[in-house]
This record gives structure tokens, sequence and C-alpha cells, in this order.
């Protein structure tokens, strides 16, 4: 694998920072790639657009952030708004059809994990585990074992039977969208 | 300011990465400032030298990761000896002295974190947010009630109490050495 670029973009509350270190982690501790984690505040994060982003490789990473993301996970549509411009032209751009209605392009994925995380579990801050589950089936990015020790590792054992569930609720969203295209 | 650079360094489960989001959130969120904070996995990290890096500016961010330290965190020894070298000439090095038993330069500043850490709470887990408190006070790169705001919102509820002990606890021992000198 070259080089490969992650961006995870959202609102304040959503645990997108949170998301991209457990990717990382994955990635970097579990899968034994090199990566570079990175996230960002500026006037952007304050209007509600916060990003993180993971850049994953065989070789070591020069430059640390993202430059053409391969893969765009939008939580929320100011975020799907803004960070789309530099997306790969055939980057995959995943969005949490909760809060984003407009998507800006049919090439992409609806999945509408804060309302998946609700009503699965009652409690939406889940969502960005769902979400990271989705995102590893689409890419392949990251092995689910791999993503699967990072979530227990980064988050606290009282609920590592909720996230590992929400793992699974995750990627099982994602295998439908696959074998319906 | 112009552009500050913060580096961590420590082994896994010493919680610099949380230590590095928390700072980035207080500079950023609570702050005002721009941010960007990075981790990067490879091969030093899986020998025990895990870092992670905040760059804090009042201008708007180019290159995201640290080129010369301002300050660098060492946590432990293996951190100390990798990540010193391109620490700034006049730049401030933070030991845990748990830990870090050969100093590497008498400027070096020797805080007990993690024994400070068992000693008062029993925990070693939350030397990460004595160190914080310390750095802070040291280098006032963030302010104290802005630091306060993003360890109370990073971290859950429930130790609310005892990570605003902490951080008191490495606000006094940072100002014992500055009062020493």
């Amino acid at each position: 694998m070259g080089r490969y670029e992650v961006r995870l973009g959202g609102s304040g509350g959503q645990g997108i920072i949170l998301a991209g270190v457990i990717l990382a982690e994955a990635a970097g501790i579990y899968d034994g790639k090199y990566v570079c984690q990175t996230q960002s505040y500026g006037p952007e994060a304050r209007g509600g657009a916060s990003k993180a982003e993971v850049v994953i490789s065989n070789e070591e990473i020069d430059y640390p952030k993202a430059i053409k993301p391969d893969v765009l996970l939008a939580m929320n549509q100011k975020s799907c708004d803004t960070y789309l411009f530099d997306l790969k032209p055939k980057g995959l751009l995943i969005v949490d059809s909760t809060f984003v209605k407009q998507l800006p392009t049919s090439m992409a994925l609806p999945i509408p994990f804060t309302q998946m995380a609700r009503d699965r579990f009652g409690r939406e801050i889940v969502a960005n585990i769902i979400a990271l589950g989705a995102l590893a089936t689409l890419t392949g990015v990251v092995s689910l074992k791999s993503l699967e020790a990072a979530v227990l590792h980064r988050l606290p054992p009282s609920s590592a039977e909720m996230n590992k569930e929400a793992l699974l609720v995750g990627i099982e969203a994602a295998k439908n969208i696959l074998h319906r295209k």
C-alpha cells in the first residue's frame, strides 16, 4: 500500500478526533504501518467543521497532512461542504445521512450513523464507532481485527461490549451497501 | 505569539496522545489559537518512544509537525534520549524523574510525575495530567483556565475531581521549581 489519506469531518461533539486517534492506532500499532494523525483547530473548527486526518503508508511519511484524501467521512453537512473540494476524483465520500441531507455527488455513500446509534444503543456518542466500522469495511485501509483492538484499547472497559457491537453494526451497514452496488 | 512547538514523548501506556489532544484543545478551542496536533506511529513508537506534537500559533500553520521544539516533555528515558536532539538550544526539557534517571543536560527540569500520581491518587494514569499542569505553568503556552476546560471536556465526568486536583498538583510542582531558580 502506498500513501492512503483519510479525512474525518464533523462538529465538536461527534467524536471525530477520537475516531482519528483510534484509526491511527489500528493502522500504526496493530497493523504495523507508518501513520501520521493530525488535527487542526482554527476558525473552521469553531464553525462546526472540525477535522481529523490519518495518513497511512507502508513507507515513512514525509508530509503528515492529507493532500488529496482517498476517503472523506463527513458526519455533518458543514464538514461535507467544507472538505469535499480536494477529495481525489475517484475518492470515497461517506456521509452520516442523519445530518447530511444535501448530497453533493451521486457517488456519496449515505449511512445514518447517528440515527443507528440512537436506535440501537440510545446513545448518539457511538455514531463515530459505527462509522469507523463502516469506513474500514468500505476501504479496507485497516483490518477489522486491528480496529477492534484499537477501539477496546482507547475506550473504557465498561463500554467495551457496546463498542464491539457498534463496530459490527457499521460493518453490516457497509456490507449492505457493497452488496447493493 | 509566533510559532510555538511542544513535543510530548513516552511509552505506550503513559497517556502521551491524550495529553497532546488535551493541550491542542486547550490552545485551539479555548484559547482561540491556531493549532496542529500530530502523532506518528512507526518503529520508534513500538520501541517505547511514542510522541505527540502540538504546534501553536497566532497565525495559520503551514507545516504541522515540530521542526525545532520549544519544549520537550519526556515521560521515560527512551523518549528523552530519542527526542532531545532537535530541541531548540534554549528549549525547555521537562522529564518525569520517576523514569528518567540519566539527565542529558543540567538544564533539565526533573519532576516525578508518575511517583506523584501514585502517592497522591494511587493511580499512575493521571501522571500525564499532572505533567500538563506543570508544562502549562512552566511555559505559559496555554492558560490554566483553558487547560482545565479541555481536561474536563476530554475526560469522563466521573474522574473530573481527580483530574482537577492532578492539574493543581502539577501547577504547584512547577511553581516550586520556578521559585527555586
